[in-house]
């Protein structure tokens, strides 16, 4: 036998990161309450202790009155279920409302896990063309005009739409109610992708028109992975969230239970805490935050790029001054720097273009980072 | 707003549990290690601080030789994934080998799960017929017959076989290999479900002639969950990992990455405990616990069901003299003695028939259950 056990068991995660930028990263740090649940709920199906044949609907530990009366009143939403993920929220809505070959019309900025997921349910994707650098927007007319070839293309309209909400690359924010009037006008259900909005910012699926909302756990609502939200209608609750005949209590497309562990306990662990900072007075906070940084680092040379002035945490920049230094030095020079100073986030190799995130990080640490690249480009263009 | 945040929170997990026979629970208590893991990688997507695109090729932390290399030998497969449990597993096997409105024939005890998967994939279902009461047995005659009514009703072989081992019923071990022979000589690919099996006991894809297996961390490999493993031959790996055309890293049935949190890294954190238990000769004494058990409470007048002599720790009863008792008090007595002394696992109210698992527990609290049993029927009769 030839496994080299040595290699497994407890792990370190050593990665710097006293400061951390990673936009797949700031919203899932966990809470103390959260890091808590993780030792109180970590251990086999834990929350099936007292379980009646479905994960939603059981009362002890109050799972049901989270997934049922809280998150939907949090949502908006007339119906959630929890899920293993984002990705895996919109996948039971693209596999349960269309059929193989239908088509899906998707903002140009969508997460490719949008796109996998369409490819999994066998849909076809017309994405909604973005415009032109520096702002990477959605118009509502790119949106009408995607909607209207798919149309002549097939002689009938789409059988689902999805916006990103923000989207993951430039945290942009599209005109999501007038998208959502154009799409419902045009007689096709609306999905959002909500995995950068849903426990960062205040986020109403009925005020917004969506039919559908996906949201991330470990993404942006501080609770240990996979773990995602989806919110349905009451419309289409029917079928995305329909019984099995055989099985009367299990879900079809949740395939009976999703979280049947620890990551729900964390979700409801963090959640007074996230439901307190995605208040429109705090959200507001974490926008000036990134406008603030925005600025010191366009007063570097960098480049802002997407909605200006910013309106979400995750920014996406144009850094020339530092793809010149990189050409002097090596592309890992930026990583190095930054990881000496115990700031995380920027891929490593990255330099000319790369994102950030600055939510929950505060003030007195964003002034850490926008000093460190002023060091940064200092140093390097001293030698 | 009408949300009661103070139900939420950090919520104690009070179940008295100093033994817990719960069949759900014995396989997945987490060791020292993973318990570690939970607290070093719990927040945000920990494990993707140096991903290049995919989870299975992570180096660091070493998930690329825990997937690429451990698993694969582990289980006697060509080609491993982490999935988010057994029935995600199983749902990816169904939903890329087979096309909507395919059979699939499955042993008459499989899990609730297989057949919900089969409904998402939209699969017609035939159940192969187990012998009757005690034994519950799936036999190769009867799988035999269930291949040829699929054949004669929809003129061609089914396009999956499935056989739950052990079941999770009756923890029996069906003649797989026999099976595996029967279903490969109609040309049907064999998908094992090993949920009770992988974990806890030898198990080897290839000696059994599975095509695919399926496992549960949480279930039987002391991970933190919800997650699971997916084995796939090299012939049909093209099929069920397929990558997206537009996103070449990313595996469709897999939405691009799965356990992208701490869970990943609890079964990392406990595999070398795992392996070591999942040894032949611990493994029989594993065996030798669950039929010294069964002696003791078939002494009591309990019945044992399923295979007899007992070949896995899962075991079903019919319990008369329990059942009689619950007549003359109430039927929540059993599980308020068990609790009173901290054994959990008998679900509340279930006296007629219920299942345990002697997993782990050890002969010491196994003599302290028998005790507990002989008590309860003692102080009951007496009255
Ligand atoms: C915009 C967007 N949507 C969805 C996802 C996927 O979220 P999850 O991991 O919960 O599936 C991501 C992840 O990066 C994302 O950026
Ligand atoms: C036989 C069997 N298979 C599969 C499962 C499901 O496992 P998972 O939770 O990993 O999907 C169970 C769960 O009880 C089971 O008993």
């Amino acid at each position: 036998m030839s496994i080299n056990l040595s290699k497994f068991g407890f792990i370190k995660r050593d990665t710097p990161r006293d400061i951390n930028l990673d936009p797949l990263q700031t919203g899932g740090v966990l809470t103390p309450e959260a890091r808590h649940a993780l030792q109180e709920w970590g251990d086999e199906y834990s929350v099936c202790d007292y379980c009646g044949g479905a994960l939603d609907e059981i009362k002890t530990p109050p799972i049901y009155d989270f997934v049922h009366k809280a998150l939907p009143e949090f949502l908006g939403c007339d119906h959630v279920r929890i899920t293993n993920g984002a990705r895996e929220a919109k996948f039971a809505v693209m596999h349960s409302i269309c059929k193989e070959g239908d088509w899906v019309v998707m903002d140009g900025n969508a997460h490719y896990s949008s796109l996998v997921a369409a490819q999994r349910a066998r849909l076809n994707v017309k994405l909604v063309e973005k415009t032109p650098a520096p702002e990477y927007k959605i118009t509502l007319e790119k949106y009408a005009q995607a909607i209207e070839e798919v149309k002549r293309e097939t002689g009938r309209p789409p059988a689902l739409a999805l916006l990103t909400y923000p989207d993951g690359n430039y945290g942009n924010l599209a005109d999501v109610k007038a998208i959502s009037r154009l799409v419902h006008d045009n007689g096709i259900p609306f999905l959002v992708n909500g995995a950068y909005a849903i426990g960062r910012m205040p986020f109403n699926a009925k005020e917004l028109g969506a039919d559908f909302v996906a949201g991330s756990g470990h993404k942006s609502m501080s609770a240990s992975g996979p773990i995602g939200v989806l919110g349905v209608s009451e419309e289409y609750a029917p079928i995305v969230l329909e019984k099995s005949k055989t099985h009367k209590t299990k879900e079809i497309e949740l395939l009976g239970c999703t979280a049947r562990g620890a990551t729900i306990m964390t979700m409801i662990a963090s959640f007074p805490a996230v439901y307190e900072r995605a208040r429109p007075e705090n959200w507001q906070k974490e926008v000036e935050n990134a406008r603030w940084l925005s600025a010191q680092l366009e007063n570097l040379g960098l480049r802002q790029m997407g909605d200006k002035p910013h309106n979400h945490d995750l920014m996406f920049f144009e850094a020339m001054p530092l793809y010149e230094i990189s050409q002097k030095t090596d592309r890992y020079f930026l990583y190095r720097e930054m990881k000496a100073r115990s700031i995380h986030g920027i891929k490593p190799g990255l330099t000319k273009n790369f994102k950030i995130s600055t939510f929950g990080v505060g003030r007195e640490k964003l002034g850490i980072v926008a000093d460190a690249f002023k060091e940064i480009i200092k140093k390097y263009n001293a030698c």
